[in-house]
């Protein structure tokens, strides 16, 4: 089999530590080598949910010590230009969480760093570009089955924010994504910005103007516009509506994803079980394979087994004759009769 | 880091060759050590999906050899009862695919070696109890939040069925899938059973009753009612309606699962971002771990990085001034340029 | 214009009064001439709702004097019978609200008498074959634009039943839709009834056993069922679900009609704003009518004509500019200062 | 009973002549004593829709005559304020279509006129404030049940747009909905207006600049946004998201109206059958009368009333036995077999 790509995160916050946790147990050919963090408690903490990860307070020391393929980075972002300069200096690849850096300057000198290396090695942690609704708008503008793309209304709605989140944030650590949505699913880049700060709600913090709306148009002249709304308290909506010049598409709504084109609304229905229970499969070998690596199974047993074989047979004579037929069971033995 | 499961899996066909790409890529912990049909061109090719597989003819080989910590059997249901005698015999793990074997006298044979071995170690491939909303559904009876459960209608539609496929089968091979569900969601055994066979569909092949109806009664006195229609041309749905005392429950449809109660008719909104995003951001890693292996980066660039960078610092301009402002880049070096 | 059909109704009760109130307010065309009910203060009180209308305890009187055209009979079931037969004399059509008769033998008496007058004069108060959803799916089955239809799967909750309500009735009130609904829908009569009563809800009257389900087939093989749940506490539901050769057809659910077919699944788009807001057309006209006859206006005003002409005014001038410009206004007059 | 109202339909336009027929179809205490156009034939067409009404060339006739008590106007916007003084002049109540006039200046002398007076006599037509989901959103922000009221988003849809109509009408014709719409809505005037022009759809005729966004802030600070787009091929939508600072509701959508707050989304479930049955109801009647006006029925018959009984008798039948009970039928007499 192949080596796993030894994997040294750094920043063992929040997000840090919940990438720790995913590396460690549901991505396949990856494995924590280092955790590392300017306060090492946490980096032993976040070190401790995965098999071999040791915890450092320097990516040097890794880096030096040649115990890591690659990195990912989930500090601050005014801490990532430094950080990614090193990195990219030793030829690795690199998850860098969004911001590149904080600024266009400084993200310009990482792109100037990367440039003079001559290959791409960092990739930006932009995770709506993996999100299915999202790929399936993109392909739907890219295909024009439903002519040019002229509008896009989108909605980004938080519960709550805390009191350090400021007015600047809502476009900075926010709007963001949807800076990028525009870009990825567009293949445009943005032309320009305009902000309304209208009626502000009373459940914001003080500082933080909420709800704003941000007006953008693409060098293609697209004109988008997001309502940021990040104390929207009924929970969280990140929803896109698309208005094409034969139909409308909506992704990121309560009923899933729907278009509304030639006299229709609706959406596609599964076309099998291997598409319905595609994640279903997955959950049931993922619980197999811990289970068995324990000693233990965590699923239907083989009394399932016999009780449906039961069934089955009361059925099939049901279907033939007509009648009511009873199923009828041995007593349940001791074995399977515990939870 | 821990020893991966060294996996064989038994029967190559569709669903056999479907678990060997699902354990080799997307399965944390496990591994396909041996590949096994009696058709060895068809083992060797689903053997050549897992890196370290080996086909084989014969699990004994596999057995003997000490070649595999756990078995996965996707053979006819026919061939299940001396396989697993033979792997119960070895004390190992096996996740046999429904049926555990095809009547209910065999299957009570199956249940009786496993209880001489006294651990459990067969798990049914009922994949439905690992649906996420199978899952609520289930919480939702187990916590009585509805009052008690009074009557479960199941709908079970695929769009076509092959010739090869007969009355029985629909009982056999489809309602199965009830009867587990129907046991599983309320933890009572199947009392009762009654098939009703109307007017038929012109799609159905010579011999196939289809639609039917299945008419369920549980040992505490549920009614349970089961469509099962396997020509249903429009595409795939497997959909319940849980009828509580103070309320209705529906899975499996087009707009997510949904509760009427006390006046009102909805779902739950997504809470936050994790769980909006989990999907994505498992994919996303999965995606920057793949090529990373490869020495390529397949997301979002240093490029993408930049670019948005200058939009927010744009978009906080305008939050300032109320104006709109220009967003300017820096022309696209030749290295983020090809697709 | 042509003299308006006087209508007698008989019965005060909930629902007479409520048709008389229709009659008055809503039905062009026709005028309430009397309300008969034995209980004379409950005649006099719906008989005040209708302008013209008198009270009286006896239709025979009414009759008598030849003080109606037509007759609306919303007395208990078991007294119509004669009313019907002394109506059918006169030769005056009657919209007799359901049953026809409490059973089939006194029904057959009553459609004998009309043989002999031999034109149809009764009609029966089945109002969901005047519902649009299932006028729709009516129509949809005598298309074959999805094929035959092969299935038909009820649900009819009411929140709450009075105790006076027995479990016989939930089959003689309550099913009786159904029945009808079943003829209406497929043109075929009903060839067999089979009733499950299981689990009982605690929240019904003693004697009641709710729900029940209610299995049914046509003299054409079409197989259908009810699910009858007086008690079901959440609200009302009156759906159905057709199951075609070749799709899925809903009615009465929450999100309205929708069918699922062809690997899509959805509705149709409303064509224009006349389906959109007809009904808003008719109560804008009714609402100004209403008011124009007792000399008031009950809507928009000139003042918002005015403002909205200033509005649009600006709008125009924005769309040349691309500027924001501001709308100013007249001060209000204190005419249109009020509510 | 009452005096009808009389009134006089100005302009048999498509508009005109849709009211005409309204008024004596649909609206009780209503007729149409004149039908008034420059085109004869246009307004003998129209009249010939209304029994009893006359066609004229010129209102004045028809107010010297004393034959109308009412007056709608139908015809375009410029030819609005002459005809409105006039009848103003006569004290009469009028139902004025959209626009009150064309521009600012001539809406204010007719707002002058009417003060003159004393008392309103024009009613604006703005239909939309009769709409039922209009109604309901405007009761949810007076009632504050979630909190301030702080953006609100619009679209406007139309399936095409005749050559005719210009990019101003984008605006004067359409956005003045929303115009009106914010104004009840939200009961604040409109401070300020801009308009967005973007990527046009190649679907629009040449100068219609199509689709546009309108961005509206209230006296009170509220943002308001309106895609305008009167080319958009799938069909008609008018829709409204209003975010308020506890929870979003969703109006005009395909599903019906829904509210998203306190982690839930969702809407209301009809509470009985009075709400869910009330146009059939309506419809039953009207049908009735209208058939009984001719001598004929035009709804379930006594035979529907006799077959139904005869269901029931066997569905209690089979309630008590737990059998299959079958139905059986006398022949149908000839009378009940025709259509």
């Amino acid at each position: 089999m192949k080596k796993n790509l030894r994997v040294a995160v750094v920043g063992a916050g929040l997000m840090g530590a919940d990438h720790v946790h995913r590396l460690a147990n549901r991505i396949v050919g990856a494995e924590v080598s280092a955790v590392v963090d300017v306060d090492i408690e946490r980096a032993r903490q976040a070190a401790s949910r995965a098999a071999g990860a040791v915890a450092e307070t320097d990516i040097t020391r890794v880096l030096a010590g040649d115990r890591a393929d690659a990195v990912l980075l989930a500090t601050p972002g005014f801490l990532h230009e430094q950080t990614l300069l090193q990195v990219l200096e030793q030829g690795l690849p690199v998850l860098c969480e969004k911001p590149l850096t904080p600024d266009a300057a400084s993200a310009w000198r990482v792109v100037g760093a990367e440039r003079k290396i001559g290959r791409k090695l960092i990739q930006i942690g932009f995770m709506r570009r993996f999100d299915a609704e999202y790929r399936q708008l993109r392909q739907l503008i890219a295909s024009k089955e439903l002519g040019e793309p002229l509008m896009l209304h989108f909605s980004h709605r938080n519960a709550a924010a805390p009191s350090s989140f400021t007015s600047e944030m809502l476009v900075n650590d926010s709007v963001v994504h949807e800076f990028d949505g525009i870009r990825y699913l567009t293949g445009e880049e943005i032309a320009s910005v305009q902000v309304r700060l209208g009626r502000p709600t009373r459940h914001a913090h003080p500082g933080q103007h909420d709800p704003q709306q941000v007006l953008i148009e693409t060098t293609g002249g697209l004109l988008a516009d997001v309502e940021i709304f990040v104390n929207a308290q009924f929970g969280y909506q990140v929803a896109t509506q698309a208005v094409f010049e034969n139909g409308i598409v909506n992704i990121g709504n309560d009923g899933g994803a729907y278009v509304r084109s030639a006299g229709r609304w609706g959406g596609a229905v599964t076309p099998s079980f291997v598409e319905r229970f595609q994640a279903a499969f997955d959950l049931e070998l993922q619980t197999w394979v811990d289970a068995a690596r324990k000693g233990t199974i965590d699923g239907p047993s083989a009394w399932d087994g016999y009780a449906t074989a039961a069934c089955c047979e009361a059925g099939v004579a049901a279907q033939k004759s007509g009648e009511t037929v009873c199923v009828s069971l041995n007593e349940k033995p001791a074995l399977y009769r515990e939870a």
